[in-house]
């Protein structure tokens, strides 16, 4: 990673093989990257994070949050990047005051809890108080020197609301769903702020250099499926047919991952994105029977089986792969965001695994 | 409900709308009836756990279940009644140590950590030291004078398998998935075990009394599709195949509920159960058309709206009931168990808007 031409944005990535998936083109092997690959599963990030003294200042360093980008790179021969950050750094950009409590996960110091919040909520520029991102994207690029793809991310509207209403993470949903259900009206106000930052914060890191863009929806399958469609899907689709596909004569493939939304696939499949994510309880193969002819598919090993052993990892990884079958169209993943209990071993076994396993396949 | 002539066990029940309605008979309304109607939302229900003491004393003391489980029937004209007692009573009678942190929900004193522990595990007698919940279910039959059905219930193997080898409740699952991943064979003998102790527990339930029976698995849906087809769905089989199915010469209809379950519909109807509960997330217009021709459908409407107002309760009621449509094969409840903050009117509200709007689909 160490070419000086290498870096030029319009070049594109030596290993391609993730970007290719993303658009059913033919590749050598499945692709294959982890969600939260930098993260507290490796020694080397909580030395970094250590030394950053909390979270956020993890996120708003550059120089820090290239560093733990490309630490699993390091280790492991991943087939993408993705930017080191927090789906939170929008809701924070607008005000509420993001923190990170120990042990407790994200909480915001100033949730929307009156009808004025909310009317007075704008949408963020991405070149303003997000300029940190930005900056990240194009240091973790060069970093990168075009060996693998960089990905951006954001989360979906409907998951930051929850977090913006609750005031953090959680399962219940009460605020919510009571301002889903009886106040509509302001439930839409808030998404619609959400959709339209989360548009233009996509476009400025695919500005910036991200090759493709995932939106993770993690509490839209806390939704009726009418609910879903009317809260969660439709802006998400809003954002899909506003970003950015196309950048120095390459596609931007485009990813949509609802927790919990494999009931939903058809209609996830349908909102003109590349590529629908796929958590563990969906069968790939029933998943590939449903939506395979129109959109790639990531995933969707259950995380917690790399809590076990290298040999059942590879096993299960078998599985995964033997279910999609044959044909392009298909980039690895776990279910979910890696566990911080994971040992590092069993993260090279498993990508190994699919890098040998799915030669078959191909 | 005093006529002492009317509580002869061999009677059926004067409105027998519910049980007809798992068996897709025809009804002149659609019944309902609410997951843990008998709870923490109801002042008098607060008030006789206070005396109690304890939930365990609750529910050890037939008097005192009796009690409770009628509390919901003297406010609303609730279609079923349902056995007031908690699914962690079978794993209790293990030896396991059940007991109830404030605050906190269940846990075990002493959960399943070494192999010797999980060798040594025996199906419980139910007439054994479960017989508090028999007399409970005996009792409550004779208070309900027969106006209208006793429901009785157990979770299933692998919901009682997720507590007894975290020891509580919760959403990771980590000592859970490494078990059933790294050593399935022990995994397979704990839920052989608990699910020879449901299959005598729930018939010990009809002997006593119950008329209809409902398998709870809250955390099958946390599972991938091999993996709940094998850990949980099989052994569920295994308990409705072994369950007595007629008494007195009534059917004794059986529902499976499996939360997160929506994408295994198909697999779930067809293990001979009469009826399949549905949690909030699924479309019930979908589910009918996917399984209705074979089974009955309990649910769904999402807990949370019990947390508006009565009028926002009673258009989203009118929603599922329409999704469902016209004909008979419809329980109405919610998608889980009831919100201890529900306030109760809103409760009075969803039951007569079911019986109300759901005459003309009859």
């Amino acid at each position: 990673m160490s070419d000086p031409e290498a870096w030029n944005p319009m070049s594109h990535p030596k290993n391609d093989t993730f970007l290719r998936a993303l658009l059913r083109q033919p590749t050598p092997y499945t692709p294959v990257w982890i969600m939260r690959q930098a993260g507290r599963y490796l020694p080397e990030y909580n030395a970094t994070r250590a030394r950053a003294g909390d979270f956020m200042s993890l996120c708003r360093s550059p120089d820090l949050a290239t560093e733990v980008t490309l630490q699993p790179l390091a280790r492991y021969p991943l087939d993408a990047a993705i930017l080191f950050s927090d789906i939170l750094t929008v809701p924070d950009a607008m005000g509420l005051g993001l923190y990170f409590a120990e042990g407790e996960g994200p909480r915001f110091e100033r949730p929307l809890r009156d009808e004025w919040e909310i009317n007075d909520l704008a949408p963020v520029d991405p070149w303003g108080n997000l300029r940190y991102v930005m900056d990240a994207v194009s240091q973790i690029r060069k970093a990168l020197a075009n060996e693998v793809p960089l990905i951006g991310f954001a989360g979906s509207p409907f998951t930051l609301a929850c977090y913006m209403i609750e005031g953090k993470g959680g399962t219940d949903f009460e605020r919510v769903k009571t301002m889903l259900y009886g106040r509509p009206d302001l439930m839409h106000k808030i998404l619609a702020v959400n959709a339209a930052s989360v548009t233009t914060y996509l476009n400025a890191q695919i500005e910036s250099g991200a090759q493709a863009v995932m939106l993770f929806d993690s509490w839209g399958g806390a939704l009726s499926q009418a609910a879903y469609l009317e809260f969660s899907l439709a802006y998400m689709e809003q954002i899909v047919s506003g970003l950015t596909r196309e950048r120095d004569g390459q596609r931007v493939p485009v990813i949509v991952f609802t927790k919990g939304g494999g009931q939903w696939l058809e209609k996830i499949a349908a909102i003109g994105c590349d590529a629908v994510g796929l958590d563990w309880t969906v069968d790939i193969r029933d998943a590939r029977a449903r939506v395979g002819k129109s959109v790639a598919l990531q995933g969707n090993l259950d995380p917690s089986i790399l809590l076990t052993t290298p040999d059942v990892v590879q096993r299960e990884v078998g599985k995964v792969l033997t279910s999609f079958g044959a044909g392009s169209g298909h980039v690895f993943n776990l279910g979910h965001g890696i566990s911080r209990l994971t040992p590092p071993e069993n993260v090279a076994a498993l990508v190994d695994a699919v890098h040998d396993q799915s030669r078959i396949f191909h």
